[in-house]
């Protein structure tokens, strides 16, 4: 159970007892093993007849890194429970996270039958990454209630989650997903207009799309591109966001200064120069090919990869502040 | 004094005692304190009357970063010159770096007179960022000799050198630079192609191309984009490359599998959608209001944020493995 503090002058404090996760892919169990940390009742609702045993495998894989982050691993799954009909899932809940297929068909009729079973105080929140909330909630009898809550990739451990309303999403649902995913340990951050990709998607597109140009041209190899990016913007951007970086490198003059004196150089002379790779056959091939140099072939050498990824991610955020689950 | 531990089949093992910093701008400077640190004899070649005053300053505000990077910061002036005449300065010296204006015609020049007075085996680098080797080399007699070793700044701090070889650049002067600069504690990254802003600009021109975008859309502020980054892709970033990245978000299939599932439609869906903002002066207004409403205004609010920027820096590479420049 987790209680939100919201402020003051607001007299609701919802309390989430029970959630309902829908769809129980990479995302929902992920975000499964967060809730279930923190005390709430999951119930996960997915059509596969062998979701149990996939999510109880997930759910293993994700413990010794909840251990590290400094949460409860032990009777994870006693409050854990599944029922396939959506319905029957949702009722009773305190909050619905759904991550079913990127399918805007699919979301509106998982969203139209929610609407209707679940609690009229539940939050309603799709994990979406590509699909607005205006267009899910379109045949929404309550389109006001449902708002996105995109996390990054996995949610039990990467803070930020984007909450994004929808053109008819009320104020008060945004501010409740808000409370909702930091009362968790997250850091929620509310985008003021709805965009395709959200923010750190199209920046994280903007950056890939170089890095395909610059391998493609064969100016690095990817495991050099990658070098590059740790040991200079990586670090930087861990601790200092661009805005600030450059407010940083105008020197007392801030961004302004920097905008004059480097940004208009950057405008002028590297934009128009950066590429518009596509992912063609030779292209694919090249990068194909580079992966396997770089990263191994095999499927155990992802999951050692992404271990020893995750346990120097979790040594970064305690070196800057403390992990963000930790109580 | 340093002496690069080269590959045991090659011979040479240069020793380096004296260098030469041309230019005594902020990267001038830095350069100078990790030189001196690492026990260099450094001489100063600036044409500014108060050269020593400003250098002595800016060893003075960079001396307490040596000491949490683990580097020795007394006497270090000690082994400090100045010498205005650039053909006397390099007289002498193992290796000269490079730092004035960015302007090829004053490269040129420079470079002209370094390449007569400089000793024969000296390693002659120019920190340029945006001019290639090809260009600088062009006036001289030995165009083989001159190698970029563009860091990101500031060179005390951050690991990264980008060393770039012009189109005459001697394949033995790009690995004496790649030795020399990992002697120094630096993490050198050889280009195997010469491209305008290099890697590391280039990608930061790109994201924050797209940054600069979402600020001027309204979907976010400049405090906000910061705060997704470095809840995000910072994060990430700092401790896997964008390819690793995407590469175990490809799950077992790896990055084959996320660009036929992901990449595709970020090829199709968001590249596609990208900002192509301009710095008019509507959108230089907002980003000067929104720095100062995220920074602050006055030069002692970029002073206070850079050095609790650098205080993060270290302790965070401390977390990934111990600092660059650790014995």
């Amino acid at each position: 159970m987790i209680t939100t503090t919201a402020p003051d002058e607001r007299t609701h404090r919802p309390t989430y007892r029970r959630a309902a996760i829908i769809g129980g892919g990479v995302i929902g169990v992920s975000w499964a093993a967060l809730l279930l940390a923190r005390g709430l009742d999951v119930v996960i609702s997915d059509p596969r007849p062998d979701i149990e045993e996939v999510v109880r495998a997930g759910l293993d894989g994700i413990a010794p890194t909840l251990a590290e982050l400094g949460l409860p691993t032990e009777h994870l799954t006693d409050r854990l429970s599944f029922e396939a009909d959506l319905a029957s899932a949702v009722a009773g809940v305190d909050v619905v996270q759904e991550n079913g297929p990127e399918r805007l068909d699919l979301k509106q009729r998982i969203w139209r039958t929610v609407e209707q079973a679940a609690p009229a105080h539940a939050l309603l929140a799709t994990s979406t990454s590509s699909i607005p909330a205006t267009a899910i909630a379109e045949g929404m009898a309550h389109p006001e209630r449902l708002v996105v809550g995109h996390p990054f990739n996995p949610p039990h451990l990467v803070p930020l989650v984007e909450v994004v309303p929808g053109a008819r999403t009320a104020p008060e649902v945004v501010e409740q997903a808000r409370d909702f995913y930091t009362a968790l340990g997250k850091k929620p951050q509310v985008l003021r207009r709805e965009v395709p990709g959200f923010v750190a998607n199209r920046l994280q597109a903007a950056l890939f799309r170089e890095c395909v140009h610059l391998v493609a041209q064969g100016v690095v190899t990817e495991q050099e591109l990658d070098e590059v990016v740790t040991s200079s913007i990586g670090l930087r951007w861990a601790v200092a966001g661009p805005f600030r970086t450059f407010h940083l490198g105008g020197g007392p003059g801030g961004l302004p200064h920097f905008i004059e004196h480097l940004g208009r150089g950057m405008e002028a002379g590297l934009w128009p120069a950066l590429g518009n790779p596509t992912f063609d056959d030779a292209t694919v091939a090249l990068l194909t090919e580079e992966a396997r140099e770089a990263f191994g072939g095999g499927e155990d050498d992802v999951d050692r990869l992404a271990a020893a990824r995750d346990r120097a991610q979790i040594a970064l955020m305690r070196a800057l502040g403390g992990t963000p689950h930790a109580a």
